[in-house]
């Protein structure tokens, strides 16, 4: 098998821009994730953070992690008015449903937008279909590119206006989209995903409690239920119908036939980390190219697939969601099991990481025409 | 939905016999089970346990969690030989081919015996499949049963040797079972685990290391490669073939068509505790009553299924682990995919109650006639 | 060293009375730490349940761990005053403050109360000083027994309203109990607590969220502002005024001398248990027998102190959280530290077993002369 | 109170020389963390990685947390004596004990040395006390000086040779340094550790196993017989008797009376992190300003003394190891407990970051001229 070296891009030495930056929701998750990677990109200065709860407060009063020499001593939190109304690149990481007025707003008013939420993702009818009501802003969302980097890169630079993807969605849809793009997807495709639970945000339920959550193992929202399927089943279609960006452009709002998944994630007892255990049975039993259906043949697939994008390891050896914690990268691989003729594919990621924070500064990055990775943890804390 | 109530079998007054236990393996975390179980148990007095490193020792040398006052003060670990020879009734909990030579003489000595190894719980020919070697004593498996009670309860009774089903085997099987018995198991299924890390036992490894697994998902024989595959494929095979033990005789040992299954494990942060994830495409979507396939109706066959299984709880909620920590009971629920087509199937268990010494105390009981409960937990401890 | 056998107490087989017991506070942790035990006391049955959240549902809409098969059909969460109306024994686990009406009720109406919460366990100055206002019944107060047994046990025998104490003051004091009463309590001792979360009840706030206490360790109330300081002290001077209840009468609110210790929790992320590490400098080096103080000797003192009480477990090794969880057990072991002139004494407890429900259901048995580990946990859940 | 303001150190723009490094004990948790580090450090090359355990192997072959393409190909793992050739700098994170020859050899080359391991962090007959044999090279220890920054600053530039501290040892000073260094240093001094279980390495043993240490809290090497003891005396007795290196020199080998403290610490399931909680009962009640002995003053009190130490944050919130997870700060508060007199000093940090390889490069930093935090981590992977 060979293992083709992946080009990495040269830092763009050449743009030099800072870029004022505002952030929505920055007392959630995201949002502190969001900071953590800004504060460190040598083209973004945060200018403007948002949070109802803690208006007029500094960062340290909500966040203990950063060291409160690290930031300006005058940048509290502050209304998302005020924030959108001195930035020049807008991240929303409120949550879905509570800014999208805002959003819109930043958007119609030509700011650089990357929104964390799942308001501008889905077309008019799949939106009706899984969030029971229609998109608030059918104009901003026809502005929108959905920012699944590995697979509408192209659409993403340049563009204004990235709705960054769900964080089992982006799992799940990497662990598939090799399989898509070479025909391989079979009619019952399977993704089990287990989750931790910071993907539910910071604010406290009988859910999130230590003690109910410890120990134990929790399938929620299973069976297709799940609104994040249709992310999936999205990115997969396009796969299939235009295969990956660099042979030919994947457009993030082309009608696509789409596969049907049956998608069920479960929470067990740790903080970050998503694990996507994908099953498909395709039709076939030989590739494309005339070889077998062996593990071998398929992970060399998925090597060429990804082997210009730098946040995806592809490798023989399975993910762990460890070997991620705190980075942005995304580990795959995959097994056929030739007894049952399965193909089983798992991706690994932090679900703050590429599944959130890591994953909208990855879109800014492509859109301003920065090196990729520029701000980015490519490397997890371990152990 | 009519949910019918289960008789409780009324506990067996009548039998008062004390029997004499000797347990092998009382260093693992199969034999501290046995130990909690058999200690509480009203018809047994444990006599001898074994343990090559414990030798001489008390069982507290070993085990911080019991009361030393417990446990007659003559009761010291020694050598296997011993142990077999001093019991009435043999448990086993070394590991898998550790003892295979005791546990076969025991069993030609006319002891009743209940192994929780793998030993002798696979077909000459399966075995050899997955274990790469032959059946150590083929003469001593034809005597066995295959302990899973839901299914072979009436062949348990009167039988003197019991081979104790794998954990992630139980859970996988009592998942499926009632489709398999319906015909409602499609051509392609997947069984998905997720597992706490005691099923590994007490030995130290890198893969045992609290640094290496917290905030850490590890998948690991996957697709199609772990053993307990076999025992699944075995069991839905022969609830194909023969349906529920209360309509008609289960037997252990028939050849059958059998199922594939694709089956994956993976290991998350927790110390006990087993969730299977089962996924199967039916070839039909009606039931044989002639009622659509929904969650509701697929639920009242399970519901029917295990009505007379003390240890089986059936219910709408999806189940949780940590509601079996500690306990021997399983906990069931199923939901239809209408979207995809799919059902799936969840059962959680404690992978050391009902997945270990649980289910081989409950074996004791089916075969002595004692209260199937007898000794066992059927709460959890929560939180 | 010799270590004294402790003579089990025979379980009273005359006393085959049936009480009627109601739960306040059942959707709890505390209550269902209850429900657990009174389910499997051989004298009682549980007739009420209160919950104001849940009025009107079963047992298992609450809690996930139990059989639905093992409470009778209409046992339904009710309101606090039909379930006090309904029992004859009464026990609390509601949270502070919150039922102190209702349970002034049941003791004025002479009905066997047990109270988990804080309202009774302090005289009224230091309940004014440590809880901020005055006690709610004084003369109910009067009529309580502070419920540490192992200090306490004759005044409980016979007693009908026991306040439970508080879980840290259960660590704290237990482990240094043998100290006070033998004058080798120094003028400055300190009491370092690590505790699990569920001391902190089920109701969700950021402090319980899974995402901020896992791989955490939070100190808070430190540095003698936490409640159970008091009751520490209450304890420490009780012993060390009277001695152990089998020597002379130790009774619960005599006015005596105390000392001062500071004392500081902290928790760690686990779900159960408690270990309380404490430190006294003695004003001697010798023993009133005259010998050295010695680890070997300092242990013989608290072998003998607890040699009657048949839920403490003295031992050479240092205790661990997992020896007790699940369980009623308290595991307490010393040191010397020759070097500095300390001893450092440890006691290890389930905070949701000795240090509640386990302790409550003590006192039951101790005021109604049962055997006193009826319907407890001995031994440990383990791994 | 006023909180002066750190001038933060301007990064040395002008030492733009390029360092091979060589990391001995490459495969152990302090090894990742130095590669971590270093990989980033703008001044330096890693040329060489050692363990025998993986010798010709690539960084991934041990490590799953690196993104592959981040390390020059050629970079294998070798033996110890290759990696001391090829190296102008040598951090040694192997076992204590293991390799001391080496880097005697390394020191006596001439090259900068960084030792993570104890064999030369005490004098003469302290080594011997504690580790029960002799300084295996003399000479080697007359040339170290030991690092911790915090105090040893002046003496750290230019060294050529630095003993890192333990992990223990550098939080349980840290907690104290300013109570010594203000004659507030009670004669009795207890030291409550608790720890994740990172420190203990990455070999397997009971003690490290996921099932023992889950919902477990294990106190070990209690009551002043952790080495790290002797660590934690000598710091405060040089701060006693010098105060901090800012107003005058603190030689790192002095002779001279030190505090006797009584050292105790606990396991708990955690990987990462320390929480040191320090209680001492000072012999005054006044400062020596005259002021009287209140939180805030004290708290004042340690905000000057880290006024120019840029991994320190001290500050009035409590602190958690969890704002110091994967992270080289260490965050500190201080409490007067004005009932018992006691002062109570807590200090966070992560064991493998500022106790480990984080403090390793920062002595590297120091000791070259560079900016103290340069390729560290100021701020923590939070949740």
């Amino acid at each position: 098998m060979t293992v083709q070296t992946r080009p990495l891009e040269t830092p763009s030495a050449t743009n030099t821009e800072t870029f004022n930056v505002g952030i929505l929701g920055a007392s959630g998750y995201g949002g502190s994730g969001l900071l953590r990677r800004l504060q460190r990109h040598p083209n973004t200065e945060v200018v403007g953070i948002a949070s109802r709860q803690y208006v007029g407060k500094p960062v340290t009063a909500c966040w203990p992690q950063f060291d409160p020499q690290e930031f300006a001593e005058d940048l509290l939190f502050a209304n998302g008015d005020e924030v959108v109304d001195s930035c020049d690149v807008l991240f929303s990481a409120a949550p879905h449903g509570s800014v999208s007025d805002l959003v819109a707003k930043a958007v119609r008013a030509g700011k650089t937008v990357i929104d964390l939420a799942a308001d501008f993702r889905l077309p008019a009818s799949d939106y009706k279909q899984w969030y029971g009501h229609d998109l608030s802003h059918p104009d901003v969302y026809a502005q929108s590119v959905y920012g699944l980097v590995e697979l509408h890169r192209e659409e993403i630079k340049g563009a204004s206006f990235v709705a960054n993807p769900g964080c089992n969605a982006t799992a799940g849809a990497l662990a598939l989209l090799p399989l898509a793009a070479h025909g391989l997807l079979g009619k019952h495709t399977i993704t089990n995903i287990v989750t931790g639970i910071s993907g539910a945000g910071r604010s406290a339920s009988m859910g999130t409690h230590f003690g109910e959550l410890n120990e134990n193992v929790i399938p929620y929202k299973v069976a297709g239920t799940h609104r994040h399927t249709a992310e999936i089943e999205l990115s997969l279609g396009r796969a299939r119908a235009f295969g990956k960006h660099a042979q030919t452009h994947t457009p993030s709002h082309a009608e696509v036939d789409r596969p049907v998944i049956s998608f069920s994630p479960h929470l067990v007892p740790m903080t970050r980390g998503i694990l996507a255990s994908c099953y498909t049975h395709p039709e076939t039993d030989v590739l494309a190219s005339g070889e077998r259906l062996t593990t071998e043949n398929v992970l060399e697939l998925y090597h060429q697939f990804y082997q210009n994008d730098p946040l995806i390891t592809v490798q023989e050896a399975l993910p762990t969601t460890k070997a991620t914690y705190g980075s942005d990268r995304v580990v795959i691989s995959v097994r056929v099991d030739e007894r049952s003729g399965h193909i089983v594919a798992f991706a690994a990621e932090d679900n703050l990481g590429k599944g959130a924070a890591g994953q909208a500064v990855q879109n800014f990055n492509v859109m301003q025409g920065f090196d990729e990775t520029l701000g980015l943890f490519t490397e997890a804390v371990y152990p």
